[in-house]
Parts: C-alpha cells; sequence; structure tokens
C-alpha cells in the first residue's frame, strides 16, 4: 500500500557504503561496480545491457511520479501498483459507480478512462552529470541567498535547453547532499487512461490492517495505458489519440519462480537516509516522530469521524486517507525499531570517526574542516523553523492553499518565463492545472475545516510571542483561541469563499495581481494578505539553504573520501531517480522465537484471512466469486505443486523504499514475475539503517495477478495482449 | 502442562490401524513389527533391545500414574514434567514458604522433601497376555452383570497372585475395547521425595496462556527421587530408607541434537479414540464437549472467584486449577478442529464399509454380525446415564465424596478380602488413606462450597421426573430450589460436620457399619443415606457393562479382521500402558499462510515474552537472574550455534497424548535429549483423528533444563549426579 513517495517535509539526500551482497540502489551509470555480483548471484542478461537506458529492460520501465511502472505490451499497456492507480481509481468513482469497490475493467479501448488530472507516464531517456555546470566557480564563490539562487538559476537555465526536446520532461536531481547534480530527461505522456483494476478487496486485501505486513495477501495491481497524439508524441488527452508504441515492453516470465531465484527491481526509490548526520538521525526520530507523526494520526482519526457514514465523502478523501495511514503505520514502525536500538549511537560513533579522520592531517583539515563543523549549527536552525512553523502545513484549508498558489502564480507570471520562481513557469502550468481542477473529487468541506480548525487551535495554543503575527493578522485570529471560536471564524470565511467552485477556481488561473488584491473572495484575501510575509520566509529559507548546501557538501565528500580511503564504495541515497537493486526470493525469522516467515503465500491464506464486511473493518472481505473459484481449486495455468496452490506473494532481499512501488520484478532473464509494493514494518527503519537479515521487499506474485484476471475476473483483452492465454 | 491423563469420564479403549511412519504408540511386544522402520527411521540400537521391559533403556522408564518419568542417576534420582510433580510440590507449599512460587532444591538428601501422599514411582517388569484367562469358556457364556462380576472377580484373582511377589502392583488392562487383557506387574516404589523444581515462572512459564501453545519456551522438569527400605525393598516413608537403585538409568546425550535427527518416546499415554464408532465420536462432539466441558469452564470461574486475593486457598486449589484448566484448553481445541471438519462422516463412512464387509458374508455375518447390530442401542444406553448424571459428580463436596468412600470401605471390609469390590481391598487401604490425608492440602471450604452450591442448583433446575429422589432426600433438597436456600442448606450441612479436620476424617478408617449408621455427622448421614440408591446404579452400570463388553469386543474383533483382510496392521488405543513412539525432530506449517514453526526456540523467546508479574496473569514474569543471565550471554556449555542462544523446547514429529507427559526423549543411541511434555491445540484431535502434517510433540530441550540447573539455579549436587559438571 506504501512503498510510493509521501514526504511531509523535504529532505535532502545522502550516500551510504554498501556492506551487504544486497544492500544498495544502484544508479544505472554503477552497474559496472557491481556486475560481478550481478552475474555472481545469477543474472542470465550481459550486466552492461542495463546501464543503457534506451535499451531492454530498463527502456521498458518508466516512472508514474512517486510510483514506478512498466510497459507490458507493444500497445502502451502499463502495469503498476493498484495503489499508486488509486488516485485515478478514486476519481473516477461515485457512489453510484463505485470502481474502488467493484474494481473496473475496460471491455475495449474506447471504453478506457482517463486517469486522475495530472497523471503521467515519464520514460528516462537520459541522465548526464552537471555538477560541474551547476556548481562553476561563480557560484562555488558565493553563499547564503546568493549561492541558492544561483544554483536555481543554472538549474533553469539547464532544464530549459533540455526540454526544448518537445514532449520531454527535464529535472536537476542532486546526489550526496547537493554535491552532485544529474540532469535526468523523461519523454512525459500526458494522456494516461485507466484499463483495469481489481475490486478493492482483491486490490487492497487486508487494508491498513495489513499494510506493511507478511503474511500478506493483496492483489496489488492495476493497468494504465499511455496515449499518444496521431504523430506519436505526447499529447493532452484528446479521442484522437493512440495508444503509445513503446520501443521495449516486459514479457511474462516463461519459467516458475522459485524461492532462492536471483531477482532484481528497476524503480524510482524515493527517499533513503543512510548516511544521515547523528543530529538529523536525533531531530527524527526524538521530535519530527513525536510531533509531525502524531499529527498524521490526528488527522486520520478526524477524517475517519467526520466521513463516517457518508460514501461520497469517504470516496473523496480516499486516496488522502491512504497516504497518511500509510505514513502513520510506517513512520511508527521506523520509530519502534528506532526505540530500544543503538542506531543513534552507531551514528554518533561513526560521525567521530570522520570527524577524528578529518583532524588527523592538516591538508584534510584545511579541506573538510570548516563545511564538517559548520553543519550542526546549520541544521539547528532549520530544526528551529520545523518546530514552530510544522503545525501551519496541517492548519491550511484546501483552498487557502489553492488562494495562495495561484496568487504566486499572478506574481510570477508579470515576470519573463525563465525569470520565474521554479514551479511556477510556462512549464509548471499543466500540473496545475490538473491539481486544481482534480481537487474537486478530493475535496470534502466537512473534513477539510474540521481539520482546520483542529490544528490552528493547537497552534494557536502555542506561546503567544512563538506565533506569526501576519498569519493571526490574515485570519483575524488571536493567540490562544479556543476551538469553537475559531471554528466560527471558518464558517465565516469557508461561507464567503467561491474557490470550492471548480470553474470559478480555475478562472482565477488567467487573472493578474490587482485582480487578486481587487478581490473579496475571503480565501483571496488571506492568501493576498499572507504574501510578504511568504516571500520573507522564502528568502530566510534560501539563505539557510545555501549555506546547507556548502557544509552539507563539504561533509558528503569528506565521508566519501574517508570510505574511499578504506577502500570501501558508497551508493547515493535514493532521491526519486532510476535505481537497480537485486537479491533474492527469500523467507525470514518472523522476530517472534520459534517462528519463520516462507518466501510464498499462497490462496489458502485468502480463506484463512476473509471476514465478513462489517468485521475488522471490513478489510478483509474478499469477494464470494473469488472464495468460490478457490474453493473449487480452479487454479487454472498457474498452480504450483511445492505449494498446492497460487502463490500470491512473496519476499525477496531487495532494498527498495517509497517510490519503489509498482516496480517490476524481473528474473536473471530480464522476464516480468511480479510488481514490488511494500516492505515489513519491522524493517522500515532500513531507510536509515539497512539490516539484510531483516529487509525484504513484498512483491505481488505476477500468477496472482493472472490467475485473478483470468479465472476470477475474465479480464481477457487485457490477457491476450499480454500474450498470456 | 498437559500430556498427563485427567479421566473425567471413564471411557473404554480401542483400535487403530497405522496409516503413517511415525503414527503409533507401539507396545513392546509389537517391537518386531516396527523395527524395519525403526532402523530406517535413524535408531542405533538394536530395535528387539527395546522389547525387553527389565533392560536398557526400558528398565530406566518409569510411570508416575498419569505421568511418565526416567531414572537418571544410579541413585534413583527421577526425572519429570515440573507439571508431574506439581501436586508434590504444591502440597509441600505455604504461603510462607512457597515452592510454587520460589522453586525447591534440596542441598542434600536429607533435605529432600517427601512427596505428595500416595506418589509412586512403578517400574514394569511384565506384562502378560490374559485374554484367555480372563474370558474363559464360563465368562464367555454369561451376559450383563453376571459377566461384569465374573471378569472382576478373575481380575481379582490374577492380581493377588501377581502381588504375593512383595513390593509389586498388578493391573489387569483391557485392549481394544476389552478384547483382550493384559497383566501388569509393576515394582511399586512407594517412598517417593521432591529434590529438586524450578520456579514456577521457569517450569510454568507462559502458564495457561501458553498451555497446549508453541512457539514454547516452558522449563517443564522436576526431579524425584525412589528411596527403598534398608533391605532395598519397597517401604513407607522411614528416615531409615535409602535412595533406590536402579538397574539402569538414562545418560545425558553426548552428541547435539538437531533439527532431522531421529527421536524415541518411551512412557505411558492414557486414551486415545482413534477408532470410535460414529456413535461415540458424535456424542462426544456434539454433546460432551457443550456439557461437561462447560461445567468445567464454569468450575474455573468459581474457583479463581473465589480464591482471589487469598494465597493460601490459592496454594491449595492450584494443582486442581492446572488440571481443570488444561483439561478445558484441550477439549475446547478439539472442538474446534473438529468443527467444520469431515471427521464425523469420515468415521461414520468408515463404519458403514465395516458393517458392508460384514454383511458380505453369511459367515461372517455370523460371527459378528449380532455384536455389531447390538452396539448401537447400549451405547445410547450408555449416553443416556451419562446426559442424566454428569452433574453431580461436580455437585459432590469433597467431604462427602470422602464419607461415601469411607462408608463404602466399611461395608466391603465386612467381607473377606477377595470377595471385596476392586478398589476397596486391602491392597488398596494405602492409597485410600493418602487420598483421604492429602485432601487436607488442595481443600478449600470456601471454593467446595460454592461449587457444590452452583451444580446443585444446576441439577435440580432440571424437569424434577429426571432428578434422583434418593439424592433430593438425603440431601433434604428439592427440585427447583434456588442457589441461596441451596446455600443456606450447604452452610448447615458442612458446619454439622467434622471431616474437615484431617484425624477426625483418617480416623472412620477404622470404623464398622453400626457406626456410620449411628453418626450425626452431616456428611456421613447423607453417605449412608446414598448409599442404597449407589448400590443399585452400579449395578444398572454392571448390566450395561457386561452387555457392552461382549458387543463392543466383537465389533472391534471385526474391525481388526477386516483391516487384517486387507493386509493392514492395526495397533491398540492408548491404555495407560506402556508404549514406544518415534519419529523426527521437525518444525511445521503454523497453520497460518506464509508462516512456520521452526523445530527449536531459544533464550531469545524468554526474554521475548516476558511480561511484568501484573501484566497478562503474571504468567509470562521470567526471573530476573534468568534474564540477566541471558542478557550476559552465559551460555555455559549449551551454546548451539546455529541457533545462536541455547535451545529450550523443540518440536518432533512422536505421537503422544496425556500420560506421555515426563516421558524421556531419546536421541538414536538411547540417551536422554529432552522430555516430552505437550502437544500443540490445533492437533490435539490427534486422540481421535491422526494428522501427520500437523501433529507435533512439544518437547523440552534437555540443554535448557541444565543450563537453568547450572548457570541460572546452581543445582550442582543434581548436575554432578547425573554426570555433568
Amino acid at each position: 500500500m506504501t512503498r510510493h513517495t509521501l514526504s511531509l517535509l523535504a529532505l535532502a539526500s545522502l550516500a551510504a557504503t554498501t556492506a551487504h551482497a544486497t544492500e544498495g540502489m544502484w544508479m544505472p551509470k554503477q552497474l559496472p561496480q557491481i556486475s560481478k555480483a550481478l552475474k555472481a548471484e545469477g543474472l542470465a542478461l550481459d550486466p552492461a545491457s542495463l546501464k543503457d537506458l534506451t535499451a531492454f529492460p530498463m527502456g521498458a520501465v518508466v516512472s508514474l511520479g512517486g510510483c514506478t511502472a512498466s510497459f507490458v505490451s507493444p500497445q502502451g499497456l502499463v502495469v503498476t501498483n493498484h495503489h499508486c492507480a488509486y488516485g485515478s481509481i478514486q476519481y473516477n468513482s461515485k457512489p453510484e459507480r463505485d470502481l474502488i469497490k467493484n474494481g473496473f475493467y475496460a471491455a475495449t479501448l474506447a471504453d478506457e478512462l482517463p486517469a486522475a488530472p495530472g497523471s503521467r507516464v515519464l520514460v528516462t531517456v537520459d541522465m548526464k552529470d552537471v555538477s560541474a555546470e551547476i556548481l562553476n566557480d561563480k557560484t562555488r564563490a558565493l553563499t547564503g541567498k546568493a549561492r541558492t539562487d544561483a544554483i536555481e538559476a543554472t538549474e533553469k537555465q539547464l532544464v530549459a535547453a533540455c526540454e526544448a526536446d518537445k514532449g520531454h520532461r527535464c529535472n536537476v536531481y542532486p546526489f550526496f547532499g547537493g554535491l552532485q547534480y544529474q540532469l535526468i530527461k523523461q519523454l512525459e505522456i500526458r494522456d494516461v487512461r485507466l484499463v483495469h483494476a481489481p475490486a478493492d478487496m482483491v486490490g487492497r486485501f487486508g487494508g491498513d490492517a495489513d499494510n506493511w505486513m507478511w503474511p500478506r495477501h493483496t492483489g496489488d495491481y492495476s493497468f494504465y495505458r499511455a496515449y499518444v497524439g496521431p504523430d506519436g508524441k505526447p499529447a493532452d488527452f484528446s479521442k484522437d489519440n493512440k495508444p503509445f508504441t513503446p520501443k521495449y515492453h516486459l514479457k511474462i516470465a516463461s519459467s516458475p519462480l522459485s524461492e532462492g531465484d536471483f531477482v532484481m527491481v528497476t524503480g524510482y526509490p524515493g527517499r533513503t537516509n543512510r548516511h544521515r548526520l547523528p543530529r538529523e538521525v536525533d531531530f527524527t526520530f526524538n521530535w519530527e516522530h513525536g510531533a509531525v507523526v502524531k499529527a498524521v494520526g490526528e488527522s486520520i482519526d478526524l477524517i475517519k469521524a467526520e466521513t463516517a457514514g457518508r460514501r461520497d465523502a469517504e470516496i473523496k478523501m480516499a486516496a488522502r486517507m491512504q497516504g497518511l495511514q500509510n505514513f502513520y503505520k510506517n513512520r511508527n514502525g521506523q520509530q519502534a525499531s528506532f526505540e530500544g536500538s543503538d542506531i543513534l549511537a552507531r551514528k554518533t560513533a561513526a560521525f567521530e570517526q570522520l570527524k577524528a579522520w578529518v583532524n588527523g592531517s592538516p591538508e584534510r583539515k584545511a579541506k573538510y574542516g570548516a563545511d564538517v563543523a559548520a553543519t550542526d549549527a546549520l541544521l539547528a536552525e532549520r530544526e528551529a523553523i520545523a518546530r514552530a512553523e510544522y503545525l501551519l502545513g496541517f492548519a491550511t484549508p484546501s483552498m487557502l492553499g489553492s488562494a495562495r498558489q495561484l496568487y504566486q502564480l499572478a506574481q510570477e507570471r508579470a515576470k519573463p518565463d525563465a525569470e520565474r520562481k521554479p514551479g511556477y513557469q510556462d512549464r509548471d502550468l499543466p500540473r496545475i492545472r490538473a491539481g486544481l481542477q482534480s481537487l474537486e473529487r478530493r475535496y470534502d468541506e466537512g473534513s477539510d475545516k474540521r481539520l482546520a480548525a483542529h490544528f490552528l487551535a493547537k497552534y494557536l495554543a502555542q506561546p503567544a510571542d512563538t506565533l506569526n503575527a501576519a498569519l493571526l493578522n490574515a485570519w483575524g485570529l488571536k493567540a490562544g483561541q479556543d476551538e469553537a471560536s475559531i471554528r466560527a471564524r471558518l464558517d465565516a470565511v469557508y461561507a464567503a469563499s467561491k474557490l470550492a467552485d471548480t470553474p470559478t477556481r480555475l478562472a482565477w488561473l488567467d487573472k493578474d495581481v490587482a485582480a487578486f488584491q481587487a478581490s473579496d473572495d475571503a480565501f483571496i484575501r488571506i492568501a493576498v494578505a499572507l504574501y510578504d510575509d511568504e516571500q520573507k520566509r522564502e528568502a530566510r529559507d534560501k539563505e539557510l539553504a545555501g549555506k546547507l548546501q556548502k557544509a552539507y557538501a563539504g561533509t558528503q565528500q569528506a565521508l566519501i573520501d574517508f570510505h574511499a580511503s578504506r577502500g570501501e564504495a558508497v551508493y547515493p541515497d535514493a532521491n526519486s531517480t532510476l535505481r537497480i537493486s537485486f537479491g533474492k526470493v527469500q523467507g525470514r525469522d518472523t522476530g517472534r522465537d520459534g517462528e519463520t516467515w516462507t518466501a510464498f503465500t499462497t490462496l489458502r491464506g485468502i480463506v484463512a484471512k476473509k471476514k465478513g464486511p462489517d468485521e475488522a473493518g471490513g478489510e478483509f472481505d474478499a469477494p464470494q466469486v473469488q472464495l468460490d473459484a478457490i474453493k473449487a481449486k480452479q487454479y487454472g495455468n498457474y498452480y504450483v505443486k511445492s505449494l498446492d496452490s497460487v502463490p500470491v506473494n512473496f519476499l525477496a532481499t531487495l532494498d527498495t523504499t517509497g517510490g519503489n512501488s509498482g516496480s517490476p520484478v524481473l528474473n536473471k532473464k530480464g522476464e516480468l514475475v511480479g510488481l514490488l509494493f511494500d516492505g515489513t514494518l519491522d524493517a522500515v527503519i532500513s531507510d536509515w539503517d539497512f539490516n539484510p537479515k531483516k529487509v525484504r521487499s513484498i512483491c505481488l506474485d505476477a500468477r496472482y495477478m493472472l490467475w485473478q484476471m483470468s479465472v476470477v475476473d475474465k479480464a481477457t483483452r487485457v490477457l491476450d495482449e499480454m500474450g498470456m492465454k
């Protein structure tokens, strides 16, 4: 449910050394470093072939932005996780046509439904090291905001030049905490349609109860199709568009997958923190998880209470709830592993070791000393801001967020495109528009208002001198106000705004600054009132970011050089760019003495877990037609003798994290054997601290997907297209 | 906690065929039938050596009556389960010297404590087939009560002749439901002393929560010593007695036990029902478990409520509670497996098959037809009695039970010894006296009265015409009386009896019938008033037993012959006589898809399960000194590298049941590797229906016992005696 990216706080990326055979999310260009290990573990392809992003199999793997997917037919059919397509399933659901509950199957091309606005299929076509351009001599001489601005300016130039190639999306990604930068070019397919999704109780079987859990029995798959214009180029949705013809697509495995077999995943892992500094570990586990994660938990409870009994509101809040619950469970899992562990002590000792090495020679001290010494105070500054402001994110009504975005856009549109802030250039307009439009399908006023009231009250309960005066003025609120009076103010504000009406909201996309300043829409007025303070805070953040980039990158360089001096290779922490992980299909100890987890689960487990719709939140209410097929032993072509059943999910020693969701799991021949979709709760701490005994990825076995599609759901057209009968 | 015998209803024994390699509790004389399998599975001893009860290793295995044990030193040291010695630990416990809680270790021979009165070490020295004598021509011509009396009379003669050899106890056991009889001769050592027991939270770690459960971490061991008179013969307790010198004793294994290794147990399994008739299966699962087991559950709740906060009462009721809880959990486990299974359908089909075979030839019809046809009505008659009277057992106050036993004894003592009822002969007097005496340590008036009131009310709530008039008259109670008025009557009766005073109670052992009839002790008066009705009911039962013996044995003969006609061997159901089972150390699936049980648990599991004294009933409150030793990795000589710890308990594919508790688990060389003490709840149905995939015995690993004794408890003297340093 689970391995897609949900970042509440922006975090810089770092580096980690490889201590274990299967540790590491490798960049394609690093393949030469690991090709020996890949062959030794069983890869039958030439490892060098994995280096070429435009060749098989990498050319078949795509990003959905936050999730991974892959082409599985010559007609642009894309398979990913059900939870990755959930936003589109939700977007197309209404109480009277509940695709979440009943699933969806397009019998013909014409029946395929537009995915949620903003949905993209992104095919990485090039990765280029641009560190020298970004950190040129001029920029390296700068500090603070000037440095941040310079980096931003170069990035914009590089991106603009890259995007001159129509139909492509380009981005600059920092690696090793801003020490290195890569310009990544992706073909951006923007007409994406929903083809097939199983019923919720297949695709989300076990719900939040089973999320991050093993043994698992989730049919976490759905199908999209990529469409392009009649000319074969990316285009906006149109009836005239045609299925995209990918250069490569994955084929279903020709031989059965067994325990011990080699597997690999290619995908877009979002974020790992394996070489964070001890101060950051301390802050995350000893403050952030207590504050931010707690607020997420409160949000979940409030939305549940507010939408109870209103299926329409439930559908609207479903994707957000799924994200919140996923995050909440993940972070609590990390916290549970952290407590009672020696992680902080080890990180502290390692950092002391690094500092000793730096101070061990005058040359090293001169090279790294100042940067290493500077990080602590700079991180402390960043933490203070997070502590002071984290509640504001939770306290912002959706329409105020829209109003602020729209007003910022009006401000930026007054400038030439190249001078605008990143995110407000012409290239960003379609994304902004899509977000503003799709909001209508994920907006429930009741929930929105209740969350705002709760978190505003929490914010205002803090000492008066720590509060943001501009915010109080803009809202007309005072320190210490109770929730009832805040609620009254909110009622008035919501009533005095028309932004919840989609045409009205979208119309603001084209208005200028003067129109905003003249508006009497309540949320627009607050957004305008907040603007100056926002710019001030942004400048403050940029000043800090510039200083931090220098110090942090220097510290990372020290770390890399220190490890190199000991003959140790380093892979960069995950940063949402394309990576390769490899491992084996393998069970694990359960963490309970005397019990182990087998590598595969089977259809038997679905029957065993089945509960009625009113039990356990209905999360184990498997469809009767599926249960009947299992009972009748209708195994189709997917029976595995050693399991005496059809495999459903499996465990593999694959190093993955959020963002890897939907990644194809490939066998040694590069054939599709499953989809990665989760990890185990007791090992999610691996984002910070890799433990090869514990880390397992949870994968959907392709045979379960095919069995469900052929025996239960009769999704014949899609099966035919994948070459299955 | 677990595999000792607790029979609430007397049940006849039956036969089962062997369908699986490790199925079967084999009689020593059957060894030739299985010697090939034993060798194939790995036994390194000559299988024929197991046939000789007086040779190694069988000569070292003893019965405690309801449990099994073995000699482990040349000085009569006996090891068995903690739960088998629990009655003796409890008997010696008082709030101010709480051996249950703290454990017990006798530093010298002189410190060893007398076991609970009636404790015996029984060494089987001979088994002899006496079917021809018991079912002689004269007896075979009889039916009903006359037949029962004739069988009883022959049994008494055989026993008396056998016991002419002083110091021996002899009994006749029916096999195959009364088709065959064996005279079993046992050396009866009656001075038994408690040597060493671990603290409750080692010996009973996990308590009722973990009982019948895996993964398990229970240190279920305790030590007795057998004492004999200065002449080396069995004798009553005396300071002049000396440790018994057994001919053979078991030695601790010289090589480590691993998964897959051959193991066997020799012991005294109490009762299995693998070839019961479908009618009996139906009655047990569709009536008995609903009525009798429910009443046991009520008893548990009443005793808990009545003894709460009174440690003295808790200690007194501890052994009984343990037995009740064990029975309750076991039968509910059986019931859970039965429900939703096809056991009854299969048993019914098999019986129909047998009947078809019987009716398939005129000869067979003539030989078995009448018996097979007669069983149904006779079993129905027996069931009707059980339904009508089962509550009376629960409703009888302890002192009324004693009074009835004493009055019956007075009646019988008026006759020559050979003519008395079994159980009331001179040979039975020590057992009767011990029972009456030890009652003082397991009698709590509050609990006793509460149970009697509850079950009398339940009994009297039944339709008036189904009640026993003699009982109502004797008690002075009426149909439909409520519990409060019953309670008032009980208060008066208890107050008007002095039987709770032990010297008074024991004094009645020597009084004659006239003294009873003249007594004004309330319980004696009721016992006298009930006497005539009891004799009538006993005669009725004997009439039925005689008919049933004939029909049932005939049916069993048909069954054996039917199987023989198909080339299938048959082993008799367990009946508390010496048997041998063999198998392998082996884990299992958990019954939850995706999880398996490993063969061994380790010290890690104790730490993981540890809870405070106030959590979970205090059942997981491991001693701090033990936890400290684990934390410090003080593994002594018992570290196993593959487990990275000391093994605690293990699973083995051994076919065992209640009564096997305390059985030595032997490796292929006949060396001691552990003690059998339990099975898994989801497989206790194996008493009725053997499933090789599910059936595992739970065994204490000897290495855990030795580790606890050496590293934690410093039980040096006992370790030295076993040859361990």
